[in-house]
This record gives structure tokens, sequence and C-alpha cells, in this order.
């Protein structure tokens, strides 16, 4: 079952420590460009009993959006200090809320989100703002996993082959800067849709608002080349690298949003959501595909 | 002169009291949406010996930004109060600064930001987080109405119509994602110029990264239609409305960059940097144009 216990704060202090904060006292600065900018790096991570999922992963990947950003991150060791501070945070309170074991608490599953900041504009010499956040996933993104969702394709602005020509666009890069990808969310909420298919200008799949799409053709699983700016998921790396234990054989290929309504099999990937069937696009009825299961086994879900 | 004087922070308090607070203290808690997602609105204003330049028109195209995001922001008396608060602070503190006014202190040019965010993930009932920093305006602003600015021009990605079809894309709100916008002044700096001609991915001149395009042929004044998906400047607006005392009549017309290049003068229009002269685009020198000085008494810069 989930849970509606609040997140747990872990944070970097100055000299490279990580603690345990209370999420209720303010930790950013006004001038911090997180806050200001949206300029910054962040990372969604999966924790399970043996470790967070893919930490070293994730850590690769938040090393290229700073590159992308010409931000200097604290050092990889820290980062995962800050990590595992606020995941044992989570599971020490888990276990022992109000002195006691619940299993309430004890089966609440988890994500973690680190987040990497320029830091203050006006005392440069603090460095980047870092910390984490454990918290419970909820019943929605859990429920998903059996119901699917319902997308409604929504351009995206770009151009396919935009982002690949223009670097600073910071395509593949997960920056702070995601009011865009909230306001997909609320327009497709808006008419009942639970999440979006994210179009290229020119009728092109690029992903979902926080998600990636993949999708299958008889024994052919694929998904979108990077090469279109997405972000390069780390669940859908993890998937194709697995992908012969079911047969299947991996592909990045554009599609068009006629050509996705026709396939066997439309799902999107996230971290911390797992595999989600994608059971309608625009009102149009999506093929089941029973694959679920398996997909799921195989990304431990 | 310029002043190396941290800003003055004013912030809004549950029940809607505007404080002055420490800038070093932190202000937002680590799940505010300003900081995880850009998700916010803000604007930035010109501080006058008689007030905050247009500030009306500034809170009525915040109240525009804060409809795109679906935000809920403070009554506008308090935001107004808040900016008050900042901007007094600077004032008293310029005058007073350890007991004794000091020229240096009094002659700073000074500007003011308002941040509205959606407010912490897990603790909606606080609401949307709102606070003012009054700054100095940098050296390097001031010296570029006298000297200009070399322009490089980028892609910003969009088709010049893709986001009037595509409201979600929020074109035309000032919101805190600005990662990318900050990207292209980094990728320009890295080739010495000192500014963005941001370009629709069709080839027709968007805005600056922080600024708007005007440009004269004659003794027609241009600027780019809002239907791009631009910021509405306030700067303009107020320059399009005053453009007849010099004679100008003004018009919004699409404009590639090499037409932009063959006109009589390109100009950078922004509430804190005033007007500033394009002096070159991509390297290739633009007329210098006699309008200048008229344009920043226009202004009042």
């Amino acid at each position: 079952m989930t849970s509606t216990l609040p997140p747990v704060l872990a944070v970097l202090r100055p000299g490279g420590t990580a603690q345990l904060a209370p999420l209720e006292q303010p930790l950013l600065r006004a001038d911090d460009a997180a806050a200001t900018r949206g300029d910054g790096a962040f990372e969604t991570m999966h924790v399970r009993p043996d470790g967070v999922w893919l930490l070293e992963d994730h850590l690769d990947r938040l090393a290229g959006s700073a590159a992308a950003l010409s931000l200097n991150l604290p050092p990889r060791e820290q980062l995962e200090a800050v990590v595992d501070t606020a995941v044992n945070g989570w599971c020490d309170r888990s276990t022992t809320e109000d002195g006691s074991t619940t299993d309430a608490a004890r089966e609440t599953e988890a994500g973690v989100k680190l987040v990497c900041s320029r830091g203050p504009e006006y005392s440069p010499e603090l460095g980047s703002t870092a910390y984490a956040l454990a918290f419970g996933v909820s019943e929605r993104a859990i429920a998903q996993r059996r119901t699917g969702v319902a997308l409604q394709s929504l351009s995206f602005g770009y151009p396919a082959a935009e982002r690949a020509r223009a670097p600073w666009l910071l395509g593949g890069a997960k920056t702070l800067s995601y009011a865009v990808n909230m306001a997909t969310l609320r327009q497709a909420a808006l008419g009942g849709f639970d999440d979006v298919l994210l179009m290229s200008s020119d009728g092109y799949v690029l992903e979902g608002s926080t998600s990636t799409v993949v999708w299958v053709v008889g024994d052919r699983l694929y998904t979108t080349p990077t090469e279109t700016g997405i972000l390069a998921s780390i669940t859908v790396a993890h998937l194709f690298d697995n992908a012969h234990r079911l047969g299947l054989s991996t592909h990045r290929q554009l599609v068009t949003r006629s050509e996705l309504a026709g396939v066997d099999g439309v799902w999107l990937c996230g971290s911390v959501r797992g595999i989600v069937e994608a059971t309608s696009l625009d009102g149009q009825k999506l093929p089941g595909s029973n694959l679920t299961p398996r997909l799921r086994e195989v990304l431990g879900f």
C-alpha cells in the first residue's frame, strides 16, 4: 500500500557533508538559480530493497546534464552520500515511525529525487545547491501500472531534427526548467487524459511529458532516437539491454502519430513509474498487449 | 556609478504581510515548485525616483503568465506591497548605509525582480511563494547603452507559428523556466558575442534571450508579432505608444535574419537594460543609427 508520509530531505552542506534536514525549514536562498531561472539539473530514481536502482547510470546522466548547462556539480561521492542519506532516512522512518514498526510504512514504495542547481546568484562562491528528497510513490502511479493510461498527443514545438543542430536548446539534458512539461500534463488533464505523448512540430513522436515511449511490432521493440533531443531514458536502456530475454529485438526509429496508433502495443517508461501501457491515444483505443507483465518483470516493477 | 551592494529581499509572509528578510537566510523549501520545476512566473522592473516604472503593466503581464500556468497569485495589493518593501529597503539602505549618506550608494541605478512560484509541492495549503529582490543594475548593462552589443543569431527551436497553435508551450508567459535562455547567452559568450538574437526554426527573428528586438527602416519602427510566442514587451509597448513623438510609425512584422541585417538600425529593449543598439549581427557590422539617444530619451534611460 502507499503512504501519505511526507518526503525525507537530505542536503549537502558546505564542505560536502550530507545531512538530514526538516522539509519545513527553507533550504534555498531567494536568489538561487534553481528558483529564479530553473537553472540546474535533476534525476529521479527508484528505491529498492538492495539500494537505489541504477544509481550510477543516473549520476552519469546528471553529469551529462551538468555539462550541457556548464554547471559545476559537487563531487560524485558527495552526490551518492546525499542520496544515501535521504534514502536511509526514509527507510529508518518507515520501519521505526513512533518507536514501532508499522506495516503501512514498511510497505511504502519509494523514489528519490536529486536536485543540483547553479546556486545563489549573488554568492557564487557558495557553488551548487544540492539536495535529495526521498518520497513515497503515489497511489496513482502504482495503479497505472495495472490500469494503463489514456494518452493525448500534444506538440512539444520543436521539429524532430532541430535540437541536434542546436545544443543550447539543451536537448537530452534533464534541467529544472519543467514548466512546459507540467503545462502539457495540465492540458491533458483538462480533457480527461492521464498523460501526454509529446510530438515534434513536424509530426513525429518524441516522448512523454515525464517519461519515454516504447512500442512493439511483432517481436520488435522500438523507442524514439535520442537525436530528437528527448531524454536518454535509463529505464528504456535497461529494458533494451534485457529485451533478448523476451525474444525481442530493439530498434530506435522515428514514428508518426498515426503509425503509432497501428502498432501492437505502446508503453510509457520511467524510473519510478516503471512501465505503463497506453490504452488509448487521442481517444482511439490501442490494442492491449499481453507483453506488459513480462516487460514489468524485466524491469523489476 | 554602479554599486556592488547585494540585493535587498522582501518576502510575502503567510497572511499577506510584506517584510524585509536577509538574503543569506534560506527562503524556499526544497520542494518548492520554483526550485524543482521552474514552475512559476516573474517580472523584472526598473526603479525610478518616482517609483517602479510601469508597475501596473508588469503586474498585468504577471497575471497573464499566471493564467497560462494555472497558477494562483497572491492578491495584487500584496504583490505591490512586496515590491514596494524591497524597493524602499533598497532606497533606505542606499541613502543611509552605515549611518551616513554616500553618493556611491545614492547614485546606484536599481531594478526589482518579483518572483511567484506554485509553492511547496507537499504543502499545497501554503500556496504561492512570492518575493521581490531589489538589485543594482550591472555596470555591464549600463555601459552597453552607450557601447551597443554584438549579437549572435541562434535557433530557439520553435517554428514561428507553432506556439500560437499550442498554448501549453507557454508562449508569451514569463516563466521561471529560463535554462534555455541562459544557455543561449553562454553559447554567445563562448564566441565573444554580447547577446543573442533568437531565431525561429524556420528562419524568422523572434526576440533576444532576455529582451525584445526593434528595428527601423526610414521612419518606420518595427518589432516582432507576439503571435510568434515572444514575450509581450512592456518597454516596446511604451516605446510604440510614444514613437509618434519621434515621427516614427509603428509596425509588427516577421523578418528574416538577412532582412534584419539590411535595415537602418536594430536595438534590444528591456525593462532594466533600457534600449541598446546592436552594432553587429553574426560578425557583420550593422549600420549605426543616430536615433539611439532619442529612443533612450523617450524611454527615460
